[in-house]
């Protein structure tokens, strides 16, 4: 037997309790001791009995851990499918993304992990989740990140030095990481960023095409014309993970291409913005490119929106929250041919846009879950570079606030259900 | 005085009448003679009286024509500037897009020429169109596109053989044509389609991170990975130069970068199916790539839809229609991590989506006018190759249904307004 954190229906019933260890019932399975488990916000939507499900469950959907066992599918000789199983071991330290993805399936194999056939969440009653000693892995070839393989030689992978990451940055490549990534890559892979980015006027920058001669074209590209201005809509953990990832990937974009960025982030709680700063001052303190930030509340970003771009707007907005209003005001931000971002999780109500004012503004729109699986590369390597934000636990610049045993799970709920704590880890074995 | 077509309020009131010819009246404008004028969808709406426009106005943006006058702004010395400042010349052929765009604004220079500064349509009260023997082109060096510039050596440009393009089908070039390209571009370089493209997993095909090493990547893409499913929804004159540009850049990357096609084309009317089906007949018999290729009617288009990729849905859709019904039938046929590339002209309805149905189905939408200048170059090349459907006037397979003098505008008028007519164009000169 093992400790688990339970819910139980209908609303904040919360258990730590005994249950059994997962055993191995398919091929492709792995169990995993669980080293450290997150406490997610959309852990909240099951607590609170919004999401109809009326059956009792082990919680929890961020997992950092050790493997203990594979299912016979792990051998040498699993060719032609994904590379972890041929290469996971037992022992080996792994990362699981909060949804099971098989590698296998189309979806899988162009890099829409989360849109994969066999997608399933973990924490729901079919699938037990990870804050518990043990959890089940399906399809774990296709679903973990091996920390131990970017270590071992001879697996075509880059040998990493891992030596200064710390074990409580890894939960944020569960989730929340790879979602703050996926929302700026979005917007600076969208055709309409191109010109900013590659010099060349549209559709030339783009992918396709991009050899044509443009012929009898505009005026050159001014300097001014290669500023891009980006505005990331609210500043929960996601949302700084994705300012923290828009900032590394275009401090590198700056040296590489030649262009000039502004970056705003705003948020109306003032909490919210003094972590960003904090966090901020600690990556300028370090190493930073020399484009333009600053944290704003909602009134200060649509002035400043309009006052670093000469009237225009922004030329992409990440929208992290999800909901109306964050969405109305990531579209009053946005310029002409600009592009909305948008990861935050979105309800049942319509969209707050009518035909005119998306065809009038020429506005670009991705909607939709961060496909975890296929973007952890990128993140890992964010996470790496900025092991200074993310490595620490407990200070005012850090994303984790604490890490503790199940046995405070009741209270830790009820904590976090009141805002009045930041992300909190469990560990299963202290 | 000359000859013009004029509308008075409140709608349905055409008349031929004399008016002054237009002089130079600000040194950037050119003075040009009308050679063919096209009579397009949306002059309807001032035609109806739906755009609430209250004084008399000349008609018409679609022009064709020669430059008789320049204003001292042209001279070879004008560097720095647009380059047909320098280059355009009294006698040169040239084609107006459908509104002023000065090529020297920050949106010009990116090439997002439609939300230029100086943007203007023509047509309106303070701006009289093409519909008349004479037009007065603002910004004429930032707005034309001269095909004399295309023939001339020493411009840098690539020397053309011009000798088989009709003088009918430039008039294409003015709107459609390029509204038509622009929908297929936007889908075709949606980083969500490179996958297809490249054979490289999301989201290393982009433009940004393109090197980066996957990593404990999933299975590698399988040759059924790279198939690419467009559904193109209107085949009204643009969905159908949206639908041959389309074809013709799918075969060009067919050919270089090893994707297979499927092209469904979809409209609710069976006229405009023959009319689609007839030109790709043309289009067939000449050249065309290996790609799959059917007209549907709205049930066929969905069953197809499912049936050729296997229930997952088409990779992009062309929305080509504005109204909330073709959007509505864009989002079901489309499948997840899918673009609705939406080039309608939406009016007031809000759009028909929740939050809920665009995050769970990875949706991305593009809206909005086509940069149509920014877009002349592309749309060119395809008018170049395509003279075979472009080419040809009153035929089942032409988009041009005939060339009338401006006398008979009244009853062209009324034709049009019924739908009892394909495209009419005006010769002011007979």
């Amino acid at each position: 037997m093992q400790r688990a954190v339970r819910w139980y229906p209908p609303a904040y019933d919360i258990r730590v309790e005994a249950v059994p260890i997962p055993q191995i019932i398919d091929p492709d399975d792995a169990i995993v001791r669980v080293t450290l488990a997150g406490l997610c916000g959309s852990d909240l939507h099951i607590y609170r009995g919004h999401e109809d499900v009326d059956s009792d469950l082990t919680c929890g959907h961020e997992i950092v851990g050790e493997v203990v066992a594979l299912g016979p599918s792990f051998h040498p000789q699993a060719l032609g499918r994904p590379e972890l199983y041929s290469t996971l071991r037992v022992g080996d330290k792994v990362v699981s993304p909060f949804t099971v993805s098989c590698g296998e399936c189309h979806f899988c194999r162009i890099g829409f992990t989360c849109r994969c056939v066999h997608s399933c969440l973990f924490g729901i009653p079919t699938l037990p989740g990870g804050q518990a000693q043990f959890v089940r892995i399906p399809k774990a070839g296709g679903t973990l990140f091996s920390l131990s393989a970017l270590q071992s030689p001879g697996t075509g992978l880059v040998n990493q030095d891992l030596s200064h990451l710390t074990e409580s940055s890894l939960i944020l490549l569960a989730d929340i990481l790879p979602t703050g990534v996926f929302a700026a890559m979005q917007a600076l892979q969208h055709p309409k960023v191109a010109p900013m980015l590659t010099g060349k006027p549209y559709p030339f920058g783009g992918n396709v095409l991009a050899g044509t001669n443009p012929g009898q074209a505009s005026a050159a590209l001014q300097p001014e014309d290669r500023t891009l201005t980006i505005a990331v809509v609210g500043l929960g953990p996601v949302g700084i993970c994705a300012t923290i990832s828009l900032l590394d990937i275009l401090t590198s974009l700056e040296s590489s291409q030649g262009l000039v960025y502004q970056v705003i982030a705003i948020d109306p709680l003032e909490a919210r913005r003094k972590k960003m700063q904090a966090i901020y001052n600690v990556i300028d303190s370090a190493e930073n490119g020399s484009g333009r930030f600053t944290v704003a509340s909602i009134e200060d970003g649509k002035r400043l929106a309009a006052d670093w771009t000469s009237g225009a707007g922004c030329n992409a907005v990440l929208e992290v929250v999800g909901n109306n209003s964050a969405l109305t005001l990531a579209y009053e931000v946005v310029r002409p041919f600009g592009i909305i971002s948008s990861v935050g999780v979105h309800q049942e109500p319509p969209l707050p846009f009518n035909g005119r004012d998306v065809y009038n503004k020429n506005v670009s729109f991705d909607f939709g879950r961060c496909p975890v699986r296929a973007m952890f590369p990128i993140a890992f390597d964010v996470l790496l570079k900025r092991q200074d934000v993310f490595g620490s636990v407990g200070t005012n610049s850090s994303l984790v606030e604490k890490v503790v045993p199940l046995d405070q799970a009741v209270e830790m709920y009820k904590l976090f259900d009141k805002g009045d704590c930041g992300k909190i880890l469990f560990n299963p074995w202290i």
